[in-house]
């Protein structure tokens, strides 16, 4: 692909820093932003990326450094996909050619990175509560924080926390500024009364002309203390349009504002600024992919893209060897849902991400997006399942943390059958450590009656959904990384398990490799390569963590001299619970050479997945270092 | 104390199930409300328990069991400690004396126990969703499956789950009822936004005289489906004052009504049973402790309570021999707090339950209650500490669960110096297994940067507080049980541990029990036992789970033939992550007996807490025997 020249950006050019912005004509400042908007689809056709978000957020993120004391002011974007232009404009701009790679830039803000990070995110909805600390904080006399401001979308407000957030912040009282930035798109287009909901305050009222009313604001000085707060009140109010939501919630609310013009922006910004005592909301409509014409006309408005033609759109992706794993997933529980008319298919707000796409168009009746919702979700599919219907709830592994509890108090102490599945188990890429699916095995196979699974390919995978429809007397979960399959055959349909059994791969000797997951492709990899030093291992796919297939472990240790276990997940999960059951059967009283390869103690940033796990340690060099190290080889053949 | 006589309840006597209840006048159902409020104050004197909320929901339950056609009709209590008059209206009457006893009554719903329990519960605010999940599964056919109705508190309400399923059932338009139970109050006076909101929404109107609307439309036929639903739904407009934040989440609103009259709570009922089409909800005013006077006029309207005297309301606690956690906790913690005034303090919901009740009358500026809102509680206090405050985020160990991925997304990736003060961890008695504090040993200890630690008594709980406080690079957790503290000598101040070191209790040979936590006393007692038959066990206490002190383990391990850890928790904690470490020192090649004791692989049902530990095979007698067994002791003696 010829890359297309970078833009023109001569006013640009001069922002070093936000306080750059500062000294600039609101005229100035709208140019800005145009060359903003140019600069930020131009980085990210270079490394691919969230677009649309970003795009959305242009004007905003100009008017807020400009209006706003960052850093000492706290900006908070919410999920922080949309912070591209906010890097930009923050002193990263020539690093964004490294943006979500290895040693590079974050896709999402870090406080690691920049003090204009004063929170990360990539989860969803937790904007309103972080800010809210730094409010308090603030009050309590910690010094050096200024404003605290939460930009969410009205897609993480469907989020139960934000809802907790404004109810504790509305209690509060104190001084803090809510924008909420309303595309009425989270990734997907967006489900629930609440974007009803605000779509109504739009059509209602239309965009609020506060120019006027704001920039006269910004003449008045402060009066005495209750006087200024009167005033800053019947200000505000003149802003709002009256009895919202969030006003019942204790924050005045002025909107609806149209995001995309600088002017409002600035007046709005500068009025609530001077003014603002206590909580308040700004509403503003943005379009997602603004200014972008192949992200505003895409479905999703550009969420994420690979690199790209800049004049065309056009993407450059690379060629697949093989389905996806979440493909394989989505197409064999259509095949079991089109068998089983108990099957349905929940997920929070992933529809596209977790293949429900493909089983909401054959089967919309059966399938449901809850919204940012995992906790929600997650119960929800347990009163399905208490009803007697086969609920599959598909959440990310590192989102299904957000319904932990729901998992561990409504579906497993129940027992009620419920079907996690988990995507994106493991490492993850180039969304880096906030994304990484490590600990679900861990906080899964310690619950009572949960049935722990995991695919070593995309076989096994179709596999386990058969298995998980089939089984009806309790929880069960199973887990599948990120991108392609292995390339394996598929079997035309899924056979169900049996349920705590495992299966042998290659019989060896002397010592036997246990994965749980997909690592077998490299331990396969491993294998071939110890063969060559005459070294033969035994290789078995454990496929439940639990339960355990407590025969073929315990078979494993008696018949060899080592034990290596090897998963996608960090301590405390599958390699515990077979060191439990070592230990339980008086096996390590034997001398059992044990060892469990486990991510590392570490949070992992973004790479390429081969890259992380070469980081992580669980590559094939590392099985193959392992053994030799356990057989006391001579390894340092390997150093050379 | 003595007994008070069991009340005359002539007409209660007659009703063996709810069915019963459907052929009475609404007069008589009345004195069955009555019948049924003496009963359950008599029930409770006798056993002790949650009495309030029942007391505030007795003519809420028999209207409803009157009205709908429960078991067929789903009725799900929220948190449900309120459940104890619709537990004897339905078979459980003569069990209720077993009421929080082993193998007695739940206090709470709990599917196994009745059909009439359509869905356990003990954590808030799950009714909505799991009511939408049994609303859903009718509308798609699974058999069996009427109305569903879920009763929710204004407590549980600032949940932010409950909000997650109100904005999904107002997208979703199917029919379910949601009974909002008002008595301003969770378990503490309720804190929130939310909470004014529905004050100002019952001040504005005073109760709504709805009887003669509701009645008339009982007689109504259902017509056509679309003019039966348009007229419901004008009938159900006659019924609501309109323009309330429910509604603009899409559903109906009834109310406010007097949830006391019995012939308002029918009449509303019916008609909605008649009537409603889609989501509706009902705002129904209640006291909590309703006709109980000690009750009523408790702070917390009698919320729980010991066994007492139904005259004087005089309860009969057994005299404690010492500070119990909690209050060695709240306290220790006002001393730091009087030196550091950048100590915060964080409850959700439970300011009494965790002692920052104490904590909040000095340090009111400094301490928050963000309401049943435990995620948003976790990220209140990252933001907290990212603008320079030390937060104590005090959580019970079960309800933690609800803020996992807070911890895991916005504390720990992010290195953040939260402290986490986590009460009733392990077993916790009479609650039961929804209030077990089994897996945070586990969730915590695989968090890259976190350092977990377990009080093994008072005196050490101290020394964490203080160590909690000193350590400011990163979080930090500390765990204790519920009830009395081991009544060792306390500090006068706690000086902070060095971090990741424990310390040596006994030294001896052949076996070392390494203890996390305050199993210690547990293992003292063995060690005693023991030594009677000549066998001196080395005693450690780990005091950190993470980081673990290596030089100690590997010492331990290097000294002993046999090595158990033990811990008040599941797999995947202290042991798995010893194991780990073991493994990777190569010390299992050695035929080191390794044993790690751990909470079993069961949900344990409610008992006194020694009774529980014994069945979950973890008190002196347990860990003697398994001290005798990996030693390879003949044991044959103690079964005789």
């Amino acid at each position: 692909m010829t890359e297309t020249p970078a833009p023109e950006t001569p006013l640009l050019d001069r922002i070093a820093e936000p306080a750059d912005l500062r000294n600039l004509s609101d005229r100035d400042l709208r140019q800005v932003a145009d060359e903003l908007r140019s600069e930020t689809i131009h980085a990210v056709s270079r490394t691919g990326g969230h677009l649309g978000a970003g795009l959305g957020v242009v004007e905003l993120t100009v008017a807020l450094h400009a209006v706003f004391d960052t850093p000492r002011d706290k900006l908070i974007w919410d999920v922080s996909h949309q912070c591209y232009p906010h890097k930009i404009l923050t002193g990263r701009r020539s690093q964004m050619n490294t943006l979500r790679q290895k040693d590079g830039l974050s896709g999402f803000t870090k406080r690691t990175e920049s003090p204009y990070d004063p929170f990360g995110a990539a989860h969803a909805s937790t904007s309103i509560s972080a800010a809210l600390g730094f409010a308090v904080g603030r009050d309590l006399g910690a010094p050096g924080n200024g404003d605290a401001i939460a930009v969410i979308g009205d897609g993480a407000l469907t989020g139960g926390m934000a809802f907790e957030a404004l109810n504790h912040a509305g209690h509060l009282k104190k001084r803090l500024i809510v924008i909420l930035n309303d595309n009425e798109m989270s990734i997907a287009p967006p489900v629930g009364a609440m974007s009803s909901y605000l779509s109504r305050l739009y059509a209602g009222n239309p965009f609020q002309d506060l120019k006027a009313a704001a920039k006269g604001a910004v003449g008045f000085l402060p009066g005495p203390l209750q006087e200024g707060a009167r005033r800053a009140k019947e200000m505000l109010k003149g802003m709002t349009v009256g009895g919202t939501l969030f006003e019942e919630l204790g924050f005045s609310y002025v909107g609806p504002i149209d995001g995309h013009d600088m002017e409002t922006l600035l007046g709005v910004l500068r009025a609530v600024k001077t003014r603002a005592t206590g909580p308040i909301l700004i509403h503003a409509i943005t379009k997602k992919g603004k200014g972008f014409r192949p992200a505003e006309h895409a479905s999703d408005g550009g969420h994420a893209t690979a690199r790209f033609n800049v004049t065309t759109g056009a993407q450059s992706k690379a060629p697949s060897n093989a389905p996806s794993y979440t493909k394989v997933f989505a197409e064999s529980l259509m095949q079991e849902a089109a068998d089983d008319d108990r099957i349905v298919a929940v997920t929070a707000a992933m529809p596209d991400g977790t293949g429900l796409n493909l089983f909401a168009e054959r089967f919309s009746s059966r399938c449901f997006d809850v919204g940012i919702a995992e906790q929600h979700g997650v119960t929800f599919c347990a009163g399905l399942a208490a009803s007697g219907m086969k609920p599959f709830c598909t959440i990310y592994s590192t989102f299904l943390q957000r319904g932990y509890d729901q998992i561990v108090h409504d579906v497993a102490l129940q027992r009620l059958p419920v079907r996690f599945a988990i995507d994106r188990a493991g490492l993850v890429g180039a969304d880096g450590a906030t994304h990484a699916g490590s600990f679900d095995i861990a906080y899964l196979s310690n619950l009572p009656g949960m049935v722990v699974m995991a695919a070593a390919d995309e076989a096994e995978l179709r596999h386990m959904v058969a298995t998980a429809a089939a089984h009806d007397d309790g929880p069960i979960a199973f887990r599948f990384p990120r991108g392609e399959g292995v390339g394996c055959d598929l079997p035309e349909r899924g056979a169900p398990l049996e349920i705590g059994k495992g299966r042998m791969i290659h019989e060896g000797s002397r010592v036997a490799i246990l994965s749980f997951g997909a690592r077998l492709a490299e331990v396969e990899a491993a294998r071939e390569k110890l063969m060559a030093r005459g070294i033969t291992p035994t290789v078995a796919d454990a496929r439940f963590a639990k339960p355990l297939d407590r025969e073929l472990i315990l078979q494993l240790a008696r018949d060899h001299e080592a034990l290596i276990t090897i998963e996608e997940g960090a301590v405390g999960g599958f390699g515990s619970h077979v060191a439990q059951l070592l230990a339980e059967n008086a096996v390590f009283d034997t001398g059992l050479r044990f060892r469990s390869m486990v991510l590392p103690d570490a949070f992992i940033d973004q790479a390429g997945p081969h890259q992380m796990y070469a980081d992580a340690g669980l590559n094939s060099d590392d099985i193959e270092r392992r053994v030799l190290s356990v057989l006391g080889v001579d390894v340092l053949e390997r150093r050379a």
